[in-house]
């Protein structure tokens, strides 16, 4: 078994400063860019973590490691264009550094580098870690246009907002502790297991990024609190607080958000307010515990000793406890 | 051995209508648009052409042939956005008929669904047919990225034009020839020497397209002809009449391609006129004829005999042949 801090230091040697550059130098340093800026490198922790748990050498699984990262990094350059963000990770997104055919162009061609990198398995691996990466690009993008089709939608009801997050951020996660036990030769049963595991690990991490949202600590948070408020994004808090308040709060609840002409931070913090006099910021954190509960049974059914399990077992508590 | 249309068939039948769809609608009703619009098929024949030439069995070959078809279809969907195209097919381009976050995200989703064909193939075959795939989709972007580039360069040489629609054009029909191969189980000597005439023929399919633009028969065309030079675009022709003329000529051509206020027929008329006088369309016949002969000339070198290589050699000379 390895610990965290020696897998997270194998990745971060994975993406060397100048890795990713090439030409035509215009498509590749946006790439280079994006994937030198870091983020928390979870995806890639994450396979290489249930590859050890399994027993198998981590080395075998950093292809695919790396590939579902650069993957994870490619949804979030073509997601910037289609949301107009301007920012992420504290840096000017690729789309408003340069334009939006960069990041188009660029973005296909980490997609396809991702695909290089997953390949790179042996042989024998190789199909059932493409059938999983294949289901899980797929299903992200059904994801992608699930969140884009409940901006202009009236109303969303919450199961349709968890089979949302479900596919744009849980099978990811649920991929990456696959892969890493196929790449281990895990059983069949245990990979399944494993994967819920990581689908209710990625629920539970969703929402708590929601949470966050609006509850975190600005100083720790390391972007601005409230986005989703201001941008009236249909978080979780959001439909909950829709679904739970009537009367006069639903009425001002109503006005917040569909008021042209409002000062961000009032908003903010009066929609903060209505929020947790409703309780939802204490009925988020209790589904949190619940998805964590869920995915937590998973990894107790599988057959490796306790010991091993200890690494997932950690990082899950910090996916969902962090504060960041 | 199996004839052209009959293979062509079979192609139109993994097409059928409706089977692209899927929920979210949002996401399949714009690739299904796509898929169902037809064009050529010319990389899916291909594939199985070659498969059939080399012995094997066409249907064995019919899923990657597929998931080719859909990686083009896919880069047209990112051009067109990149490019602004109106039109496509003689129907509105999704990017225009939808938007262009649309055009991104089921783009794509197909790139995803092209990768699920082409890995619908024996576990055998798919570490060769996906090392061939990856390879010309990452120089399919790059191909495009220099295309981008010359948009804005003032000046462009006629090798890096060259090495850019072997990038952008070539390694596509190439892959497609050397697929097929591989599931054949053609030996490596023989896959290297079709992947060479797909690459041949690729350069003169493409300058073909850029011949006819200029002096194809709008008739036949089934679009607008000289569309390339209204937009001002760096084709062969644009390209080898800068370097050709002089004098006068080479005034009156810079001023027909810069001046803004200009009408675009008398544009297209003249700058034909200034192409002919140059020899312009008899060089680019030449050049096309080059590569055919270079294209067939590897052909001539594969080991089965020559009533199989009949298929192959008849689509080539109609590629290059054709008025549309």
């Amino acid at each position: 078994m390895h610990s965290v801090d020696y897998l997270m230091n194998k990745i971060q040697d994975a993406f060397p400063e100048g890795e990713f550059l090439g030409v035509p130098i215009e498509l590749y340093e946006p790439i280079e860019y994006t994937l030198s800026q870091g983020g928390k490198r979870l995806r890639p922790l994450l396979v290489l973590l249930s590859c050890d748990m399994f027993g198998g050498n981590p080395d075998v699984a950093m292809n695919p490691a790396i590939g579902v990262e650069i993957f994870h990094n490619f949804t979030l350059l073509h997601d910037d264009i289609m949301d107009q963000a301007p920012l992420r990770r504290g840096a000017q997104t690729v789309y408003k550094k340069w334009d939006s055919n960069v990041a188009i162009l660029s973005g296909d061609t980490m997609f396809v580098m991702a695909y290089e990198y997953v390949c790179r398995v042996t042989p024998a691996k190789l199909p059932s870690v493409l059938a999983t990466f294949n289901d899980t690009a797929r299903k992200v993008c059904e994801g992608q246009q699930y969140d884009m089709n409940f901006e202009t939608q009236q109303q969303v009801n919450l199961d349709d907002y968890f089979m949302m997050i479900q596919l744009k951020t849980a099978v990811l996660i649920a991929c990456c502790v696959k892969v890493g036990a196929i790449m281990a030769g895990a059983s069949a049963q245990d990979a399944e297991n494993i994967y819920k595991f990581g689908e209710n690990l990625g629920m539970a991490f969703q929402l708590q990024d929601d949470l966050l949202d609006a509850f975190g600590d600005t100083s720790k948070f390391g972007k601005e609190i409230g986005g989703d408020i201001v941008t009236n994004k249909k978080t979780f808090l959001y439909l909950k607080a829709f679904e739970l308040a009537n009367g006069e709060t639903l009425e001002e609840l109503t006005h917040l958000f569909h008021q042209q002409q409002i000062d961000p931070n009032h908003k903010i913090l009066r929609i903060k307010e209505i929020y947790q006099s409703l309780g939802i910021d204490i009925i988020t954190q209790e589904i949190i515990e619940d998805y964590h509960k869920k995915a937590i049974d998973y990894l107790n059914l599988i057959s490796v000793e306790e010991a091993s399990k200890r690494g997932l077992r950690k990082l899950a508590n910090e996916m969902i406890h962090r504060e960041v």
